[in-house]
């Protein structure tokens, strides 16, 4: 009988993986810098800090009147207090006044406090008379005022290394004046093809020869991964054009895909190619479609050699690719953003019927459950509370608050990572 | 009493979805062109045919023996039939052998079959003896053989309209010769932020103003959705700038979105610049954060006017944007890529034990209820299994099949989509 170069022993699929895991070393640390609107989706590789307070001046929360919170005291509809208007500050506007006891000035939302005020009265709940308004409600001190740093202080910290940058991070950052961030660069895969019958994409193909399409799908897979690909093009059932190719592969990248030629037949010489520049560590995988999988290590780098047959190869590529991209970058993705996912709310949300309510909360996994605590400060002005949150809560018009201890449904803004180192 | 502008009626969130959809009109139907491997994501524009047979020729489908079957009809280990070697086909040649009665050629996986031999027998089955192999075991016309069409038949429909790209699909088109498919343009939004308060990212900030963040934070969205962004900058709270900019907006652009100015104080001016060129549907919604958001159309084109609090306008935005796109596109996503199912098995899947088994299914909603369909054709080198399939049930090795009519997990290779036109 023809000697067969079966596959003596093959592994199962979470075996051959362990084993696989174990031996690849590949820790991504290195930064890229990069503008922050290009900085989506990317690993955040430092901690943000900010140097400056948020806002960076008292602002009025409302349109209204501000004025000296003491001079309001007492105020009512029966017993209006009558204040001194004394000028106005647009939007905008530094203001240079400086407010004497008794006397207010108009502001609309988002305007610079002046001096000596620290509180604002509504709109609605004041009258102009002349040069003189009636103030029908007493405000306490910082009432309907978004005071300095109440956002962000200047030195805290803003964002973590390790978060995965979301669009609705940038608007923190530019805030506070950061314009660039470090991130973690992408995973680099290199991948060739094998095969004497391969003829490129677009080539008009013989009888006995396919075209090669495999590098094409993975490379685009890849590139849906978050990794930047390394084409290496397709290469002859020729060992020493194959060792070479694994070699340019681990020179220029963090692991190397070779696709095609891990059969067990005379021409498959990938196998033994892989054996002069690194260590087989399974081959032959009890998986169908994908049996003929390898894995290998050269120097802790990571060699998958996929099957030729590119559903095959598509299967063994989802299997075991991802695994090892999770373990080169520090985590895995447990729940996605936008997934719902049912969590128990630890402290009550307080919402007007009628009104549909958005909360942001902070999820945590707690004895395999899922803890949502509602983010303390959370105006809408505060971007941090955007940034703090992983997750809303949207309590619907129907209901008035959602009970501590009680259960409800979250929609993630940001996934839920587990880190692996 | 200073006269409030005040939103007289708020509409609940839906009841103002519901109008503002009524009247937005915008259908994208305009068609670009792109290399296949620029389309990944994208929604195909129109039907894809093959206009050739994939394989192209008959090829072995394992490492043996291309035989006439008839010859081997009987043939058993102990008594095996005697065939004359008549060469050898290697993988990517392209044979002229024609193969006689009582003869046998050598082939790989992925030989082309030479005339004359229908079948072949695989190298376990056979064994060399000088010019001679003996045959132990009997085939059938096409056993172990890859026929001409088997995987796409020349006039068949590959890829329907509608259909998002994914990676998979790339290697079928490929394959049949297509490197250019037409996808639908993306939807464009323009948008841009007003108040004399913001001053542009990077700029230094006086007491008074903040950094506008909103078109940043929502261009990354608007691009995390799919759709082109038109970026028309800040503009001064200036009734006949904010006009102009609508106007823009409307011109290169499918929907406009206004930044901030939606509020009822004296400086709100966008209401007002919308009528001059639109018809505002709601001003005014009960939801928190967001309740100053209005949603108008001019020509059936929408204009969000979104809160300038950053993380109001966070919360409109996705609460009424994706719904738009959705309707402008034509369909919504029910269930994402990577989403795990449960479905029921409308056929047995047989498996190995000890093997874990990746069966494609072809899953579709009835009753409420997702009925997984297996693929029919389904060997490792059938593209249009992926093609066809838009999930994978993965049997555990311990499982010996699942049963018609049993409850499995599926994975979904392709979003699941809800048509809304």
């Amino acid at each position: 009988m023809v000697k067969l170069f079966g596959f003596k022993e093959k592994k199962n699929v979470d075996e051959a993986l362990k084993l696989f895991l174990n031996e690849v070393k590949v820790k991504i640390s290195e930064k890229e810098s990069l503008n922050i609107e290009k900085a989506v989706g990317r690993i955040l590789a430092e901690d943000i800090f900010s140097s400056v307070n948020v806002p960076h001046f008292n602002r009025s929360a409302v349109d209204g009147y501000a004025v000296k919170a003491e001079d309001t005291f007492g105020a009512s509809k029966a017993n209006p207090i009558l204040l001194k208007l004394s000028g106005k500050v647009e939007i905008g506007e530094k203001s240079n006044l400086k407010i004497e006891k008794g006397q207010a000035v108009r502001v609309s939302t988002g305007s610079m406090l002046p001096k000596g005020t620290n509180a604002v009265v509504k709109l609605e709940d004041a009258e102009e008379i002349g040069e003189y308004i009636e103030i029908y409600k007493s405000v306490a001190p910082g009432e309907n005022v978004s005071k300095i740093g109440e956002d962000i202080k200047a030195g805290e910290i803003v964002l973590k290394k390790g978060t995965i940058i979301e669009p609705h991070d940038l608007g923190l950052l530019a805030t506070i004046g950061v314009t660039k961030v470090k991130v973690l660069r992408k995973p680099k895969v290199a991948i060739f093809s094998t095969g004497n019958e391969l003829a490129p994409i677009g080539s008009k193909v013989e009888e006995g020869q396919v075209i090669e399409t495999n590098r094409l799908t993975i490379s685009a897979a890849l590139n849906e991964m978050g990794c930047e690909v390394v084409d290496l093009g397709i290469v002859k059932d020729n060992i020493d054009l194959i060792e070479g190719n694994i070699k340019i592969g681990l020179k220029m990248a963090d692991a190397v895909i070779i696709s095609g030629g891990t059969s067990v037949g005379g021409k498959d010489l990938v196998p033994e190619a892989i054996q002069r520049v690194g260590k087989l560590i399974v081959h032959g995988i009890s998986m169908k479609p994908g049996m003929p999988t390898g894995l290998a290590v050269a120097n802790g780098k990571p060699i998958f050699m996929l099957p030729g047959f590119p559903v095959a190869a598509l299967v063994s590529f989802y299997t075991f690719v991802p695994r090892v991209i999770e373990k080169m970058v520090g985590f895995r993705t447990v729940k996605k953003k936008w997934e719902k996912v049912k969590v128990i709310l630890e402290r009550r949300i307080p919402s007007t019927p009628g009104e549909r309510t958005f909360v942001r909360v902070l999820i945590r996994k707690e004895n395999n459950k899922f803890i949502a605590e509602p983010v303390r400060i959370s105006g809408s002005g505060i971007m941090s509370s955007m940034v703090k949150a992983n997750a809303i809560i949207i309590v619907e018009e129907e209901k008035e608050g959602i009970e501590k201890g009680e259960e409800a449904e979250a929609v993630l803004i940001r996934p839920i990572l587990e880190q692996l180192r």
